[in-house]
């Protein structure tokens, strides 16, 4: 029986641990030896250097103001001074548009609180029917629609709130979508030029006996846009190529490690035994032995980079087409240009860091394989993920591990690490299982096709979601596997089904709000602490780094991970909607989530956050597609619920609900779905008229010209855009080249970051 | 229990009145009087003419040739030697493809019931389970899976049966889609130069406050298409002017009615009552008295015409929008113009005939909510449409009858007379009900706002066969209302349906091959008889025509009629597959229905039918997606059907037969469907090109000038080519115009049909 103030504890303990990661990160932040960890975005801006490199050498990693300890909650309202348009130009608009998710959740749910509280609470607590139904219940459960009596008039009271939040909740969702379409297509036409904008990927390239892929996609196009093709380039094979640079990349960690290590203790040179893993064999010098390693996989891939570039069947039968305006690449995106629609699949081209080379290869009929496949594996991965593991599980007994590692027996057999193992291991195989899961599911994307970054986030988002919502939100109310679940389900009849839900959903309502306290509050709490990037900087920072560049490759800003984290959120979306008119007292707990959510993510999205791509908020229908599905099952199960507690007259009026919110739902997807999906040639034509009067003699060919060149092909030391800004000048007519150039760096310096002095000043940690 | 011998005689009595029919007709359409009611396509090609022009008297009317009569079955061979190419050419690629639908019903079912009879029918002869079970079975019912024991091996057989049943019929779909998808490209490529080609229709442009609508379209092209722009056409509001030619043409056939009198009895002068429907009120003569009135509606016209022209208000935000060359009209058709995606709508203007004006000035909100309307409508229609109709039902007893109309009580008391109405009424009810259901559900259609024709009627099919499919296949195997069938499923498991519904296939056997006898060959078999038409022409030739011309409007030689004729065959694959593995006797029954209609339908549309539209085959994935749901649900149904039978083991191998049918169908819709939707540019530029190169002058813009005019705006009198080609006659330069007169002239006859001298001999009746 929980009561009020078991939960007030509950609450309190784990306010307390959110506290405590606070504190913790509060003390850590101002450490400056923590700094590239806590503002590794500044640092990438370019706007903050290492204190480290001034300064007395205790200050040098221990922050002694002792002033600044008292001011540790000051980052709060330091992160939500900043206006939104400065947050744009500062992080982009997909972290901006995140971060308005959680807004969004509060512009839901605080006022459904209010409602909840002011009319549903009072009508829920002036019942008897717990006390004398002999049941056990807890006092939440007084507030819940379990204390209105079977068949009483009171759940018209219910079945108008429920109506009253649907209509809130789609006026929100609406008034969004509306907001985030115009952001999208405002930043869209502020953009600064970019190669994508004229760019399209062309897909399918057919084979011709005549002519390489080369030749035939320049003819293509030239026959088929003869006033709008301006280039293109190939896409080359470079499987072998990136897989050969990133193993030079760990070799020179290996490298950077034993050197590192030679120069602490001079006195004795490191060594490195040439057998398996260096745990046996001849012993060598390691640094001399590394050193020839990488002179060898250098010389590999200058010959393989060579082999690629001659041989005509490492051309992959893709291109990037370029364009001269942006009218002609709309045009050419959106059209479909042969008859034959498996060839010549014309798409609009992600940004070059976004592209996903690998998959850019795979032929039509495979994706359609592929994609059956996938399906497959997913609903297997869904619904009977619980055998593997229960199957490791069984395995992992101490038994076998006695067996297998016989001189730990006497260890394990000590009583209390003994009934702690045994406890312990069977949840950590799970626990494993789910730290692995996203990468699993973004496995599954990347087998899928899928060639920008983006998509692949977008699709592991939706299928993580799906997960979740079968096996922690279905699997929590309905105990049991996923598998036995769906086995249960379909065995009853449709009608049947929202019932069995909906009458067990007040029950787990205190499930759900320890479920929320301990992986919301607990987990946002934890997220801006950054404890394993702490960790791995300071490992890597010790042995690796010997350079100031090493240090920043060291820092791994990450990005915010919309693969996992949106689906959590709507999780929170789910609980919400579905708890609003069953036990309104869950909504506090998921207001306070998204509350701290906002302010930490936005912390985070100033501070560390280097997000990869920028897709415009591409996201976004993804986004209100979920709240709508978790809208209709709150609908659904209600129903369900209602028609148990012999409230059947109430029930036909609920079933107007998701036939509504349906509708609604493709109202939204005409209206403002494209605004996503599809370029608006006006838009289009406006920036190429601008561009043309602005700049009558841009070599618009020299800017495009290595936009898209594969990542590998380009020496591992420049960065694209130095590499695209030298290809450009070198390609200016000498007359032009010197007096453009002021401009050319100006541009290609504002595409990269306008630094905004006010954030700065904002952001700088002496001055809090 | 019905008996082999008892289906014999059922499938005797069906075959001789299918026979009746076809020697009906047979003898009906060698008179001469019928000509034109058997031939109207021929009359309306201007390859016939009237047999009643010359010879004697007597043979004007009844054919006295009695030879002819002994072939009276020839027609049959003639409508199957006429090779496709030349059908296309003679009645369009629609009716060639709507054939090929019956073709491929006998190309999945032929070599089903060959394999099925070789090998199932003996595998369930072979037992005598329903011998030692007692129930009362017949002859049917031994050949049928209901004669195998339970749990028994055999039906393994059945489970190998469906996969090869799955297999086969998947590629004769894939390779009926490719070759139906080729002959739509090779279609539209080999048309001459129509309107439509180049023209886009533009919907919803917003308002303007300081142009016109005309002007406003014509700056947004020119800035956002400004190469290939050409021309534009606004869309006035019409429906008053059409309700007043709709009139003009009743009150002129209610003329010439009077007239036609006159001229036959002289001898007094027709009179007419002005009160009401002219039964009481003072006599005019009536010739005079509608003269006067056609006179002052011909006025009414002409003034409605001058303010629909001079009233900026009357103009609608739509517009056609020719563009100078293909490319540009499919570059237009395919993309997004405006960042606001609910205004300057643009899609494929359809062909100048198949425009659904009433519907094109519908703003794009009211398109949403007329669809949730519809589709809620239609919902009930479907589930609910027993209430109305019993309600009437309920009415039209022989009291209520005797109360309206006392003086009818004698002859209804009369018992004979009592017993048939009591029998009869309640049949007729529904049957009218039946008769009018294609109508309602077109109507519904225009009001969810398509705008040409073929979606009309596509729309509509699908709403029919979505109504049979609930009503009849399923109404017919769970007897009940389609609503207590719904009451009845959604309170049952989803795995429970398929069992219910499966279990009680076998049983059904017999009741849906006599439906195939009756609905099927019966209905077939009096399509070729055209009753109503013969009865309709009689009626006009005798009472309205005066003239030639009069005569060829009273011939109608009315469409295939997409809407009502797919559906029905749709039924008949449904029945096929599912019943291919139950109960195999049915096949032969559907094979004959397809030859049957095929022969019949070929023969009408060489002969009769004379299409509204041409939409190129777009209906086919359409009918290709509703096999593919038919496949689906037998396969289903065989699912719950093995599960009663306790063969569960065998089911779960079934699981993978839906699977791997969705997974083929997205295949076919991801490589034909935009065969069918989008159009390449490619084509389109080719096209271009060879136009230039032939045709340097061409004066496009007089051709495209009028092609999009409101019919109404027309004088009654011409008909469209007719104003097309003088208005371009007009435009061209006068020192052109003589020397392009003969080959524009060629074109447009080209343009309306190629006649060719082999279908003629065959065609000619004399002949044969």
């Amino acid at each position: 029986m929980v009561t009020l103030s078991d939960f007030g504890l509950a609450a309190a303990i784990n306010i307390l641990s959110a506290f405590a990661f606070f504190l913790a990160f509060a003390v850590l932040r101002i450490q400056p030896m923590n700094d590239r960890v806590y503002f590794p975005k500044w640092y990438i801006k370019g706007l903050r250097y290492s204190p480290l490199a001034n300064g007395a050498f205790a200050s040098k990693f221990v922050n002694l103001d002792f002033r600044s300890y008292a001011r540790f909650l000051n980052w709060m309202p330091a992160a939500l001074q900043i206006p939104e348009t400065e947050l744009i130009d500062h992080a982009g608009l997909d972290s901006a548009v995140y971060l308005r998710i959680y807004l969004l959740g509060l512009k839901i749910f605080v006022p459904i609180a209010f409602l909840a509280f002011a009319i549903m609470v009072p009508v829920n607590w002036t019942n008897n029917t717990l006390e004398h139904s002999g049941l056990t219940f807890s006092d939440i459960d007084k507030l819940s629609i379990s204390n209105i009596p079977n068949g009483s008039d009171r759940y018209w009271i219910h079945l108008v709130m429920a109506y009253a939040f649907t209509f809130w909740t789609c006026y929100a969702l609406k008034q969004e979508y509306e907001i985030v379409a115009a952001m999208r297509l405002h930043f869209l036409a502020s953009e600064h030029r970019r190669p994508d904008q004229f760019t399209v990927l062309v897909r399918n390239v057919p084979p011709d006996p005549n002519e390489s892929i080369s030749e035939f996609v320049e003819h293509f196009f030239l026959v088929n846009h003869p006033d709008h093709y301006l280039s293109h380039q190939v896409v080359y094979n470079a499987d072998k190529l990136s897989g050969l640079v990133k193993e030079k990349k760990k070799i020179q960690n290996w490298l950077d490690f034993y050197q590192n290590k030679y120069e602490r203790n001079q006195s004795k040179r490191p060594l490195w035994k040439t057998g398996f893993l260096g745990l046996w064999g001849e012993s060598v010098d390691a640094v001399d032995f590394y050193t020839a390693k990488i002179e060898r996989l250098s010389r590999d891939i200058s010959i393989e980079r060579e082999k690629i570039t001659n041989n005509p069947k490492s051309i992959m039968p893709t291109a990037f087409v370029s364009f001269k305006t942006r009218w002609g690449a709309a045009v050419c995106a959106q059209t479909q240009q042969c008859r034959n629609p498996t060839i010549w699949l014309t798409d609009w081209a992600p940004e070059p860091r976004e592209v996903y080379w690998e998959n850019l290869a795979i032929p039509f009929v495979f994706l359609t394989i592929r994609r059956l496949i996938v399906a497959v594996a997913f609903f297997f991965l869904t619904f009977f993920f619980m055998i593997p593991i229960a199957i490791v599980q069984s395995l992992a007994n101490i038994e076998s591990i006695e067996k297998a590692l016989p001189f730990l027996k006497p260890i394990i057999e000590v009583k209390f690490i003994k009934s702690f193992i045994q406890g312990f291991l069977p949840g950590i195989v799970l626990k494993i299982f789910l730290i692995f899961l996203p990468t699993i599911l973004m496995i599954m994307s990347k087998f899928e096709g899928f060639i920008s970054l983006s998509a692949l986030e977008r699709r592991s988002a939706s299928r993580y979601y799906f997960f979740q919502f079968n096996n922690v939100f279905l699997g929590s109310i309905i105990t049991g596997t996923a598998f036995q679940q769906l086995n249960h389900l379909i065995h009853q009849s449709a009608h049947e089904i929202p019932k069995t839900i909906g009458a067990s959903i007040p029950m787990k309502a205190t499930f759900f709000i320890t479920y929320i306290m301990v992986d919301g509050w607990a987990g946002v709490a934890a997220e801006i602490l950054r404890l394993k990037p702490l960790i791995i900087y300071h490992f890597k920072n010790f042995f690796l780094v010997k350079t100031e560049k090493d240090r920043e490759e060291a820092m791994d800003p990450g990005s915010i991970g919309f693969n996992t984290g949106e689906p959590q959120i709507q999780l929170y979306f789910l609980l919400g909607l579905v708890y609003a008119v069953v036990t309104p007292i869950l909504l506090p707990f998921i207001i306070v989530f998204f509350g701290l959510a906002y302010v930490v993510f936005r912390h985070q999205i100033i501070n560390v956050y280097n997000q990869k791509y920028e897709s415009a908020a591409a996201f976004w229908p993804n986004v209100h597609l979920r709240i709508i599905v978790a809208l209709i099952v709150s609908q659904l199960l209600l129903m369900g619920l209602l028609s148990t507690k012999e409230a059947a007259s109430s029930t036909p009026w609920l079933i107007t609900l998701p036939v509504l919110t349906i509708w609604f739902h493709r109202f939204c997807k005409e209206r403002y779905e494209p605004a996503f999906v599809r370029y608006p040639l006006q838009k289009a034509m406006m920036k190429d008229t601008l561009e043309r009067a602005r700049e009558p003699n841009l070599n618009l060919k020299g800017f495009l010209q290595n936009a898209y060149m594969h990542p590998f092909f380009r020496s591992s030391d420049d960065d694209d855009i130095d590499v695209a800004m030298e290809e450009w000048e070198s390609n200016l007519p000498s007359s032009l080249r010197n007096a453009r150039l002021r401009d050319l760096r100006r541009f290609l310096v504002n595409m990269v970051d306008r630094p905004s002095p006010s954030l700065h000043e904002v952001q700088n940690p002496k001055m809090l």
